[in-house]
């Protein structure tokens, strides 16, 4: 399904398309119900708690300079640049693929020395800027560009420019090889009608354009610049997916059903009519041209595969004989006194316990947090993912060919309405997030939860023939879900008692699956010509740590064996030792993780020393799963210079407010040529008590077996990576809590029990009244942002693909 | 402590002690309540489910050939032992260090032939037959050897016999070199005594045997042998600990208290005045003679360290000021329905929807599992913790010698009753479990807890602009907690909804630490004259695996880059395949988890192909924190011949039924010369399509930094790994779930919602009811068995060290 939303997103930007065509106003603008109250607790014991003194309401220290612009903001920004006469834009409702249009609209976020300078110093907030991403379309050699606009509010004082020092290529510029969606649509259904009897024939279906169509017809992502005699061609190969139908009908199984044909198309230039047909693939034979294509089809001989068509087993609906036990409810939490976070929703800033910070939502990367403190110290100052790849292969040119650059799509405008129950616990609260694009700023309702719960195991724990000591682990959640296309993301930063943070990625959804044919080299056959194409998942998070101040340092703690003979032994003895290494300059930041896990990874502020003469510092290390998994491919075809940041396990890099992003939402539009490449970041520089900046992967080396069908499940498709005190504290924070329990006993039997004011939940939980009505589910609300109607907001599913 | 209980463990069996002497039966038996069903449904909503036939206790198809002897059993196998004049045992009450005593009573796993004789094929189940584990103590060279007898009920039939075929030495006898506990004891009061004014002064304390010591005095571990003047002599380093005192006197961190003052002894023989003191360590430096070091001492310049000395530091209770919203209870689970799964109780066997097990639980190791079975297909025949290695090294020669083997302590012995709404959920199911040792069948009560629970994320997930399909993830565990000292390991197997078993161990409790002088190669310091000591944690599980029987074979799937040029491409692509690669024999059986992740392990029975032709299998994968880490220490001076399953990260052997365990609990006595030397097992046998057993490692290389006072947090101290179909169905099994939930949906609002008979919970729960009353814990409950006296249990805490 990807390549159908990119054909999607452009074509809302660029043309008349869905987006572009508001459905009719089906509602008022409505405030929707907050699901926060939804326990009722009937009866309180005699000997109830201590009164608290305990506010759900935070109110930020300072205002949010990271928060995403206002609708009016983005309105703002956006009437301001139509009223620029070089920028000649067309309102995107009326744009067609030949006129400028502005695509995104997001906050360019403030220089870190202006945003310490405000945090820290009592000095103003920075101006606030917006980010134009504009596609220019009414030229010859399309491209697109991004701009800086303001300062905000936009006044006479206000100007644009082009946001180049952003960059590694010096330019925000990028070519647009194909900015005509609607004539790739054309193209490729006048090439299939050439061959309709033969795609009758091996595929039984047909594609004309109908509404009853058979087959989409898509292909890899990024396009591909190929040289033929000379020139630069710009390559499209397609193949053909059936639509999910029968049983299968309501589900998005799209991307289980390739149908094994292919052909290849050189799509250089506006002007179709110079587009060719570059040959056709069938059963892992190349024919050069549709002519011999026909030929080999109609000689005797010619090998027919078998079909692979749909029906339930597409369906992810409940199938087979249900299990006696599981009419009954399985456990279930409750929040039996209310929430023990506070939140400022204006600000976005959150308090949990010891941790504070900020979070914002952006339309490339979805949910960011800034500035989060532990007991009063900044310890990361911003953390947010940077970009997912989707690296595939394959025997057969689109499988072989893809390899996504989700940002390019964006996590922000697919991270939608959360499951309460189900995504997050029923007593979790949920908040919104807008985003600006296509002129339309869209708010995804209740699509970020936060919530506190027990993970099934303790903080701490010991236990003698005296007495027995216990404490709880209590985790404050932060959650979001992106569904890219087929792939659903869930993010988690998850926040414990000891002052860890843990950043967690899971995917379920559907795979994108390769028609199988003789391509047992690339994945698993998982059902009737279906292959699970195997694929690599890397998606990289920006961490910038600040320990104690800016000026930081990467050491890595090596574990390893020597022999040495000491003073009091006769023999030398096989032993170890720890080795205490600094990463001296960005020449050496890009990292591994140690084989046998055998070195810790420490962001330290050498000159900050406890008591004990220790500089303090923050570990880094592998939590779940895939952590620190990167590209098995090192020098990708499809990404080229697009790659850096997903060769290794995780880099350190030296802080710059011209090195912000770890790639660029629209380096997929010219991989080879990318606005941001990563890899010049890493130029010898020292990182010796600077401000430094880590990226880390997570990922997974994916094969599809058959347990993925009908959709990959979490168990087995999740990594993390967590980051916890290290000679940070005296001793464990996570001492502070009243969650904990001492027993002392002997055999004469208990002798005394300590609950440390932390009475045992008491009072009746009305189980029925935070029971979900699924029926409040909505999707999104949009506001059309030129003209400006914001008194009009409209019910926006369908935007969601 | 460890130590002092080995000393504690040992004397218990030889000598009149504590376990010996039996406490004033303080209170008649009684039947202790299960704490099943503490919730309360008050009401259930009008449309209740449909009546649901499922009851909570099940039946075990087959009796469970694998549980633990029963008190008669283990009573009537030492009353026959007594009878046995070539033994000459002497009651363990009355048992001095010359007597032979009985030290443990455990089953002989049956032969895996003869139980799958039984499980699957109506065979008769095999006879049953204890260990007997004796200690030869009458004799000048006293030795320990486990003898087999049987087949029980003991009849005339019954015999005993050198319990050999499951060794690799050929023998179950192992020489022991520290009979003598008590001599040791007096010798180190008698050597400390000659230093008594040094002590005082450089460590502000006494050491005389009574009950107002400062200082408990216990080593290395296990105790060294070695060639002094052509002679082999058995060596013990020993160090002062000081006992906690003060506002610390109740908490158990001695090992937090080491005071830097170090002496070797040669300790050969039975007779100790032939005992010689070899040299002191004091700073760093070494004294060959006490005079030496007096002189040392009285010298100018002599250096004083700094003192580690206990206050409130130790303790683990709550500290600081309290958060405000910490008095508000966090959330918790709650079981509305009831159990969902059975358990008989009698047979110690489990269901849990698609899932089936019998369990049972051993004095060495604790907790196993066995014929683990999926859709009623055994995926696994036995499952269970083989050996724990605690490995550290140090500038001193206590830390640079001590490698615990903790099954040499048991994990039977020191797993207690766990605390409900801590160690598991209120609600679930606990079990007890019991164990023969030293003449007394010890009972832990509710030490073993099941429970499902919810682990905040889902199993699978999906939404399109149409619909939002969601499913739980409702996981099953059985939890273990084994608190071997200083240590608490908390041990899971969690069964999920895909098919997916989990196996996981965290540790918490209090470290091992050095004594801070000269040793920053070695750790960090933490705190006043101290270090946190570094040491690897390798802990080793047995993994035998029969998929669709016993002919399987494990398999590699490589994911590795390559450059292919394609038919259909002009250039040579980088791209990536898959590679099939079969573990062909035991030579290639030692294993390391790939670099970046890029390998899959598989397991798979290669003649069972899926409809689809792939090889039915399952995978296993590293899971959570240090999955797969194997010692640093490839040949440790303090291990030798003992550590072979802890050079890898996980092995392949040829399943047979005289490699049964990887490590034999008596090896301690002699690492030199083990019972078991797993290393043996590696003899390069064809491993391909025949019965195969995996050993899996799970650990960590902990160098503890201050964050680990008081005690290690299971929140960075954990590790798993799991087991998970591959190919194995032909799609993901989770769909039989009704814990699911689809939601179509447009811009017109919902249009359906699915929940496939799982009803939301309703009705009350009364939270009150659920409390637990602290003052329930009890600890352990002990019977005596020579003479067996089954009517008189008394209570038994001060076993638990």
């Amino acid at each position: 399904m990807l390549v159908f939303w990119r054909a999607f997103l452009v074509s809302a930007v660029f043309a008349s398309s869905v987006l572009a065509r508001p459905h009719a106003r089906l509602r008022h603008p409505k405030k929707w119900a907050k699901k926060l109250a939804h326990l009722e607790v009937l009866a309180e014991s005699e000997d109830s708690q201590t009164p608290v003194e305990f506010s759900t309401t935070a109110k930020a220290p300072k205002e949010n300079i990271f928060i995403s612009l206002t609708d009016d903001e983005a309105a703002a920004v956006i009437s301001f640049l139509h009223k620029q006469p070089a920028l000649n834009l067309t309102a995107t409702a009326n744009a067609t693929a030949w006129d400028n249009a502005i695509e995104v609209i997001d906050l360019v976020q403030p220089n870190k020395t202006d945003a310490l300078a405000f945090l820290d110093h009592n000095e103003p907030a920075p101006p606030r800027y917006a980010l134009a991403r504009i596609a220019f379309g009414a030229t010859q050699h399309p491209y697109l560009q991004d701009f800086i606009v303001g300062p905000l509010p936009i006044t006479n004082a206000s100007t644009y420019a082009s946001l180049d020092w952003q960059t590694t290529s010096g330019s925000s510029k990028i070519r647009n090889f194909n900015p005509d969606d609607d004539l790739v649509t054309e193209w490729n259904l006048k090439v299939t009608k050439t061959v309709a009897d033969i795609v009758l024939d091996l595929l039984n279906g047909t594609v004309t354009g109908s509404d009853d169509d058979d087959f989409d017809i898509f292909g890899i992502d990024p396009l591909w610049q190929e040289e033929i005699d000379g020139k630069q061609r710009t390559i499209l190969w397609n193949t053909y997916w059936r639509f999910p139908s029968g049983d299968a009908a309501i589900f998005d199984g799209e991307t289980l059903l390739p149908q094994g044909l292919f052909f290849k198309s050189d799509i250089t230039g506006r002007d179709s009519s110079k587009w060719k047909v570059l040959g056709w693939l069938y059963g892992g034979i190349f024919y050069e041209t549709t002519a011999k294509f026909r030929k080999a089809w109609k000689s005797e001989g010619f090998v027919k595969y078998e079909l692979n068509m749909p029906s339930a087993w597409i369906g992810t609906d409940r199938t087979g004989d249900a299990l006696p036990a599981d009419t009954l409810s399985p456990p279930v939490a409750v929040q039996p006194s209310g929430r023990r976070f506070a939140v400022d929703e204006a600000q976005k800033y959150v308090e949990w316990m010891d941790f504070s910070f900020y979070f914002t939502f952006t339309r490339d990367t979805g949910l960011r947090l800034f500035d989060i403190k532990y007991r009063g110290e900044r310890i990361i100052y911003e953390l947010g993912l940077q970009e997912a790849i989707a690296h595939y292969a394959g025997n057969d040119p689109v499988q072989s060919g893809t390899s996504y650059m989700d940002t390019f799509y964006g996590f922000g405008p697919y991270a939608f309405e959360l499951a309460p129950g189900f995504d997050c616990p029923t007593y979790a609260t949920y908040l919104n997030s807008t985003f600006h694009a296509a002129e339309l700023s869209t708010t995804h309702r209740n699509n970020i939860c936060l919530f506190e719960s027990d993970p099934g195991y303790l903080m701490q724990r010991h236990t003698t023939s005296a007495y027995l000591a216990v404490t709880k682990n209590v985790v404050f959640t932060m959650r979001s879900v992106s569904t890219v296309g087929n792939y659903d993301y869930n993010f988690d930063y998850n926040f414990m008692l000891d002052g860890t943070i843990e950043i967690v990625v899971r995917a379920s959804g559907y795979i994108q699956s390769a028609y199988y044919a003789k391509n047992d080299e690339y994945g698993y056959r998982i059902h009737d010509g279906l292959s699970g194409s195997m694929h690599d998942h890397a998606l990289n998070w920006k961490v910038d740590m600040d320990i104690l101040g800016t000026k930081n340092t990467f050491v890595k703690h090596k574990v390893v064996p020597v022999q040495v003979k000491y003073p009091w032994s006769n023999h030398t003895r096989s032993t170890m030792k720890v080795e205490r290494v600094r990463v001296e300059n960005e020449n050496e930041g890009k990292l591994n993780w140690p084989a046998n896990g055998g070195a810790m990874f420490i962001v330290e502020n050498s000159d900050e020393l406890n008591k004990y003469g220790e500089p303090r510092g923050y570990k880094i290390a592998p939590s779940r799963g895939g952590a620190g998994m990167y590209l098995t491919i090192q020098e990708s075809s499809n990404l080229l210079k697009s790659q850096g940041f997903a060769t290794h396990g995780l880099y350190v890099s030296k802080q710059k407010d011209t090195e912000v992003r770890a790639s660029h939402a629209n380096n997929d539009y010219d991989p080879g040529h990318p606005i941001i490449d990563f890899d010049k970041y890493f130029d010898g520089e020292s990182i010796n008590q600077t401000d430094i900046v880590l990226w880390v992967n997570l990922g997974m080396h994916h094969v599809p077996h058959t347990g993925d069908l009908p959709n990959t499940v979490f168990t087995s498709a999740q990594a993390a990576f967590l980051i916890t005190p290290h000679n940070y504290f005296l001793h464990d924070t996570s001492r502070v809590t009243r969650q904990m329990l001492r027993i002392d006993y002997n055999s004469s039997g208990v002798q005394l029990v300590n609950q440390f004011g932390a009475n045992q939940p008491d009072g009746m939980v009305n189980l029925t009244a935070l029971q979900n009505n699924y029926h409040d589910y909505e999707g999104d609300v949009a506001v059309r942002k030129f003209p400006y109607d914001p008194l009009h907001p409209f019910n926006n599913t369908e935007s969601i693909v």
